[in-house]
């Protein structure tokens, strides 16, 4: 049977990866494939009602280990309920945030360290890992400003020091360098359409879509 | 600055741990020992959120995988926030349920392996292990009938197949076979004025409670 394809977005707060999803997700479309767009936390009931702890109340309600362990909680869900099925069927799987972003919020800008993610990654994840992943790259002031304008309850992480956002820019772009078949580094700071067009040749560069 | 001792108590469902935990909280209070008396999954605001995900809902509504991060993430909040201090002070901390019962719940009688399990453990517990573990033996079949009698809405492992207990049951005295240091199995068939006697001489004999 032909697994489909699993395609990550990654990137700080305001790096406008929901905007970018619902652009590929219309273009693969057009081009006749089953597209499942989801996100992270979250993308099933069980991982939903685990992003709600995640997400809301103040920015130090958890520790990072306490962060890195409901993460991977809800991401066991969302691979087992969604993620792996529509991969089985030969779907394309857009995610918005996926284990990079444990790596680069937990494990380095919030300390809980790489080596403990990348071992509950290979516990939790296995082999379902990315086919591609797409990292908006953003100076975390522009980033952040562009988040505040559409701040709702869900911003438990925008609430944290702008250092954490910078070592967050800082930690993408070293995963980046670390896993370069896998990763792209896009720059967020351009229009919206431009940014979509750069991402679409990417998509198609690097992926066997047919 | 002396560490106090950290006391857990284990078993399936209907073994009796609540009723002990009580005789044991009096007796070391009657001895001017301050006692935490705490619970998992819980204990704290944060953990005990996380534990209205676990106990209720359906028996399969999640992973073992799954549990098993979610008892780690609560566990991570607990002995941060409550176990450490409480023991840095000097207190002696009764928890029912800890570290073991993700071993035979989730790592054996689940399925996630019991390599997993203490994979996370030395990751979250690290070196906060018990000091004593009281692991209370009992049939199944009289420990659901005690469960079934006090059924509440936080039945959800209780709702799992009757082998799956009677797995429990082996993976416990297995549990105890490999850390016979740490843990002591108790007959939970006895009255419990009896069990609490053994638990208390036992509790004696291995702690220099002083």
């Amino acid at each position: 049977m032909q697994r489909g394809f699993f395609i990550t977005l990654e990137g700080g707060e305001g790096a406008g990866k929901t905007t970018l999803l619902a652009n590929l997700q219309a273009r693969l479309r057009s081009q006749g494939h089953e597209v499942v767009l989801t996100r992270e936390p979250g993308g099933t009931p069980g991982a939903e009602a685990i992003r709600a702890l995640l997400v809301t109340g103040s920015a130090d309600r958890w520790t990072a280990l306490s962060e890195l362990c409901l993460f991977f909680a809800a991401r066991e869900d969302h691979l087992d309920r969604l993620i792996r099925p529509a991969l089985a069927r030969g779907a394309i799987v857009l995610c918005d945030r996926f284990s990079d972003s444990t790596r680069a919020y937990q494990g380095q800008a919030g300390g809980a360290g790489r080596a403990a993610v990348d071992m509950l990654d290979q516990l939790i994840v296995g082999t379902t890992q990315p086919d591609l992943t797409l990292i908006l790259d953003i100076d975390p002031a522009i980033g952040l400003k562009r988040a505040a304008a559409r701040r709702g309850h869900e911003d438990r992480f925008e609430g944290k020091a702008f250092a954490f956002h910078t070592a967050l820019r800082a930690a993408y772009l070293e995963i980046a360098a670390t896993y370069p078949a896998r990763c792209a580094v896009l720059d967020a700071a351009t229009a919206p359409q431009e940014l979509a067009d750069v991402a679409w040749s990417t998509l198609n560069a690097r992926l066997n879509l047919a």
